[in-house]
């Protein structure tokens, strides 16, 4: 069974339809949408104005300046994303799938545009404490959804008795978040089955 | 041995003073150590001005904008980080120390601010080319130093025949940067002796 961590963000978050929304919410949706398309430095305020149909005139009345927006809507979008995988995490059945079978699907996973996205909301969130407390609640899902699946594994005696549930939970918490890096970075990709072989050798390690 | 993959960074790149330089580097210095002091919210044009010895009109002389003086800035800072890196890996022993020491190291080494200026110039470095083509030299450096590592493990038989050295070098990559993003966010470290044991599992088992 291959596990693709982010597959409900290709085309749900950016492209929903919210028919009741308010302009504030109209806007930031539409810069997700013009980021994503062409990312930071390629999105103008234009654009985003047009695109929620409004002037840009108008967008400055609800944001100070065209980087407040695109904070605002990269911290959001990464939210969603950080929430999908922590879901995609969740719904992996016990018995028939692993953590590092997650995680090494993930790692291989082709590099989409979300990659380059949740990077920039990580960085944001490392810079400031006030995206970092919009982003807590997904990131710490994120983190204790590793750490019940690591837990269960050793409870029921599918890795090593003697292994640290913090410092495996840690270890994997850094290989996806590298792994956001190195595809977001286009660093070249290993093919899969050599991934899934290490990651099997590590997992009948421990 | 312990090994410390940025212990170079703390004192050198920021403080360092170079007593013949123009004006553009006085001020990306000026922006580098401000930045480090302050984090991107918290970094005025003023103070980077004040710092370099200059008004913010002469600051806007050389630089368009705030944000594209930090960006500079951040590049260069990022770059040095990432050459340390690739440095300290190098000056390992061959049979004394592995790679998987060094990261095991690393990973688990007290958060730093280098930690953050990294991740915001792997975030810049993933959203233009113009960024990405700055890093690269200075990222791929790290890969190769990383995967002639590996390759020379393979060689002298302490690793697993079969493993593919590609998947393992970006599994090494992977979780020095998702390293560098636990860090940066201050998500919570395993304790050093847990990880270590983890990567002693691993490596045993490669």
């Amino acid at each position: 069974m291959e596990v693709s961590m982010i597959e409900q963000q290709e085309t749900e978050p950016a492209s929903q339809e919210v028919v009741e929304t308010n302009t504030r919410e109209r806007l930031v949706n539409a810069a997700v949408e013009v980021f994503l398309e062409r990312g930071y430095g390629g999105t103008r305020v234009q654009d985003i104005a047009r695109k929620a149909g409004f002037t840009s005139g108008a967008l400055y009345v609800h944001f100070p300046s065209r980087s407040a927006l695109l904070s605002e809507a990269i911290i959001r979008e990464g939210k969603i994303i950080l929430d999908s995988m922590t879901e995609s995490l969740d719904s992996l059945e016990t018995q028939a799938s692993t953590p590092i079978q997650a995680m090494a699907a993930f790692a291989t996973a082709p590099t989409t545009k979300f990659d380059r996205l949740l990077l920039d909301a990580l960085a944001l969130a490392a810079g400031s404490e006030e995206f970092r407390t919009e982003l807590d609640g997904a990131l710490h899902g994120f983190v204790d959804s590793i750490r019940s699946r690591v837990t269960a594994s050793k409870a029921r005696g599918s890795i090593d008795q003697s292994v640290d549930v913090e410092a495996l939970c840690n270890l994997y918490v850094s290989w996806v978040f590298g792994s956001v890096v190195s595809k977001a970075l286009g660093l070249s990709m290993s093919d899969p089955d050599g991934l899934a072989d290490i990651g099997a050798k590590f997992r009948s390690s421990i």
